[in-house]
């Protein structure tokens, strides 16, 4: 083991000639993230000892495996997806597995003091809070969507601004989806399309844009891909595509027919965009494959699917959800990325407006029309013209309170420090040998 | 995000100096490529909206479980194991992907076409066609034998020779499985010694004969792994490991006892294969281990468990097919591999005739004695001496079928464009920027 | 494929000028491997054909699954948390794998023997012996005991010294839980972190005592890691992370809510060690997070609620468990190493000295401690009080029996050749071709 106890092995590394300001950067995160930590862990072990018990009588089995399956996703999946960027690896593993099991331990307190803010009855505001399986998986969902908006800002954020965001983001994400979305909108979402993707991806892009794109002059060459690395980041999106299905049907464990309907329809969604991803991919290059839309679009359909999973919309919808999502996705790369990074000045590390967005939008939408062909479903809040409209109105709640609370999150941490840190290089926050 | 909608940046890296021959090639053939892939895709939709539906009786969760580890096996496990090329990672994984998802999807389509033909009874010919999760499951058991296959040939086939391959593959499979061994046949094979391993085995070496060993000098620098590659090929070697039990009880998941011994059989069965290959390894090599038999020749007792892994063999003899199924393999890779490739032209990229073919022949021939061992169990067609020449009958005709069909489906492929391709290098079919 | 059946193929490579001692070290560690192998393969499949069969009627997949959860741990999670070493790679993922199985294998029958010894009645001692899922996870608990021990003497011991470690083991570490912990002395201890990873850390420290530290003076140097070997090694942590609750509550499968302690406790205790590594890391490192630390640290709540995971000690004492755990770990790597290794020569590669060690003791102790919060449990042998000193005497036996026979073990292998080994370096081992 190195010996980090030395004072001279623990001084930053700065390969070569640099102002010293990265590392007064890091200090100065440093010791603010320190304070904040202690204070959100001291909050969450007295609320974990005050006012938390267990729930026995509700655990499954079955929840469990879908929890470890999320959490698979969570750590490796979206982990080493974005170890596509050779000098920020162990920032992408490293920050993935920090920021989301802080938002899983935030969720847990967040979304139980909002549940209690909506007035919802029953077992979801009892006190002492049971905490169930349930409650563990609603925990993942949030904090895969700070994962969604962390591919936004990926090696362009200090550790401090990353849990700012992931505190903020803590609260509008279970304000949109307990209270307006789920709550007084009633819009079925069962695997997150809206509240999860389409959330984390504009609230990020928000957040990007009000952070503006990266200052310094390396940061082009530093986010190019090596041999290992795109290969390293294929471990992430096969590791996602093998679980997606657990995520979607993750709370209908309790109900098989549900949760079939969840696990097929995801299922063939993904085999649909993985197709359409490949034909197009080597369609817009020339007959090469481009590694960025492997890695990415080919689980668009399993972004789309989200909202209209648990409803009887029969095999050959499903596939064409995922067309219709792969091909968004791949178009999202090659038309719109570039406009938005050179005219609006949107900058998005991983394309998670392409492999989030769009295809959130694309299954969102499609989810209004779907509603027809299965409107009696008894999860179903309302009839179907009314439903419909649940569903348009879920997607303008989660736009709006996305776009707004992370523009307003974005603005309030550009006001840091921090704007001297080397872009896509994780080493002025890691303390590296190499 | 790379642009990749400047012209200049889509032009085909050559790597320095080169006849523009591979890039005509890819662009010849990423247009044949196009055109069958959206022929395919609307067939494939067109018969998934027409003619199936779902299956919500049958739903068993324990059938999804069985499906996720088996997708785990074909998109991370054969995927990484076949990193060790290291100038075809992209290649390995990415077109493990690309044809293991079209595999499934069409399989859908044909084996119920397949069973149709062959006029079996029952829902497995209603129509429309209910997609379960049984079906699922056999549609990743045609993917897994197109990812033997494409072991064999790795680095040497063009996308679009994959993607016919893929295509042929799926009929003469199915009609060997559905229609000889399991139908007509009767032989008892439930973990695929014989319809999944011994297939694609000998399928990919015909097409490999067929198709005349690496053209280009540099062939064999390129297939040497690193240090890297030989790493990440553990992955899928201990990736499938791990779930090879599921792979063959994957079917057995409504009847504990068989679903029991499958499970008992494959781990006692790869654990003795496991040993041997370590022991045979050092042994061959003065003392040390070599890369390749750790990644491969583990596996084997996985594959030849499969035609006896539901029968009541008990743990001795499993541990037996283990240790001959391990001693198979790693002398197939000392001895047979340099005989195959020098004297007859088989090349052999990832050794599966090591692999797939000697350990699925020992288990397939096991299976005749090991009838004796459990001649009672209902599943079998019929009484002992009948029910080994019926396991004889199922070698035979998958041999026949596979060699036949793949020398054939070698000589087509064979007739494209696509001989001055560079070898084991995947840069030719992907955009890759470094 | 490498054609190794060249004699001069398979001469060691030696990297340049070397004394040929390394490779008679290797020959005659070879042979001696060999003899070993088969002659402990030989008794195994005699006692499996002769005193083994199956226990269809004990068969659960609910077992199934976390056998195979704790395979995952064993082959992908153990082998690539260590292959942090750039130039064991091979060693790190292979030995794993050799040494996994054959302590399974080994484990099968010693455990066996050892229950006869002990006196158990019941199913336990059957004759012939019924190998269920039970007894398969026994075994993966005796191999992961062993995969600690590898941990603190990796890339300083020859295959030989391993097996030797690996039966030696086998007999000391089954005695020690099945006759002492959990059986005279009957402390509680579900989860393991006595029998588990206080056993396997302490004994590896004290065959690495007794070993001494590594002799060649390019040690340091091999041990750095490299930008992909950190994050390879992130593969282990993370996939340990995401199975650990199958570990700890594998043997509680059949009682939901025992099982559903184990879970819940695991998961809280492993997000509450993976925050507060976080902070200390970067605290320690001056606003730098170090990569040993979150590779390992974040772990420590995984190991310290072994021992009381099954009790109803509330999320909020699972949370402070995670926190002492991961604080213990973090100040072990800080201030524990430096010292063992300067001033006693205890050297410990992968430091589970900090990982297994203190955080096993921390549980271990505050299992004393909880054992207040939940005396009445069905399943404590005693009274509160009785039971408390039943959890200091597991502690107890523990360390001693692991340290006395770590340290014997130790002093035998000392006598082997095979000083003159490289140290941290595969190659020796390994048939490498760069």
């Amino acid at each position: 083991m190195s010996n980090p106890t030395e004072e001279t092995a623990l001084l930053p590394t700065t390969n070569g000639a640099s102002t010293s300001s990265p590392f007064d950067t890091a200090l100065w995160s440093g010791s603010m993230v320190s304070t904040i930590f202690i204070v959100m862990q001291a909050i969450i072990i007295a609320f974990f000892i005050a006012g938390t018990t267990y729930s026995e009588s509700e655990y499954s089995v079955k929840e469990y495996i879908a929890f470890r399956d999320i959490m698979a996703m969570l750590l490796l999946g979206f982990g080493y997806l974005m170890t596509f960027l050779q000098k920020y690896g162990m920032g992408a593993v490293g920050f993935t597995m920090m920021l989301s099991i802080l938002s899983m331990e935030l969720n847990i307190v967040v979304e139980f003091c909002v549940r209690l803010l909506y007035g919802e009855k029953g077992e979801d505001t009892a006190w002492p809070m049971p905490i169930s399986m349930t409650t563990l998986i609603d925990s993942e969902f949030a904090a895969a969507t700070l994962m969604i908006t962390f591919g936004a800002i990926i090696g362009r954020a200090s550790p401090l601004q990353m849990i700012i965001i992931c505190i903020s983001q803590s609260f509008f994400n279970a304000f949109n989806k307990v209270i307006l979305v789920l709550g007084m909108i009633g819009a079925e979402d069962v695997g997150g399309s809206m509240t999860i993707h389409m959330f984390g991806a504009y609230f990020g892009l928000a957040v990007s844009y009000a952070m503006g794109g990266p200052k310094d002059m390396g940061a082009e060459a530093s986010m190019m891909p090596d041999k290992v690395s795109d290969i390293m980041a294929l471990i992430g999106t096969t590791i996602l595509w093998v679980y997606w299905p657990s995520f979607v049907g993750a709370t209908e464990t309790g109900e098989p027919n549900n949760e079939y309907h969840c696990v097929i329809n995801t299922i063939l969604s993904l085999m649909a965009s993985t197709t359409v991803t490949f034909y197009l991919s080597q369609k817009f290059n020339h007959g090469k494959f481009d590694p960025v839309h492997i890695a990415n679009s080919t689980l668009a359909g399993g972004v789309a699917i989200g909202s209209a999973a648990r409803l009887n919309i029969g095999p050959g919808y499903a596939t064409i959800t995922g067309v219709l999502a792969g091909t968004a996705s791949v178009c999202g790369y090659v038309y719109s990325s570039p406009i938005l990074e050179s005219k609006l000045g949107i900058f998005d590390t991983c394309g998670v407006g392409n492999l989030h967005g769009y295809p959130s939008l694309v299954g969102a939408l499609l989810s209004v029309a779907f509603i027809a062909l299965d409107s009696e479903a008894d999860f179903l809040r309302d009839s179907m013209g009314s439903q419909m409209l649940r569903q348009l109105g879920g997607i303008l709640s989660t736009l709006v309170i996305s776009i707004v609370s992370g523009y307003g999150t974005g603005l309030f941490i550009s006001t840091f420090k921090g704007g001297a840190t080397p872009t896509f290089k994780d080493s002025v926050w890691w303390h590296l040998e190499y």
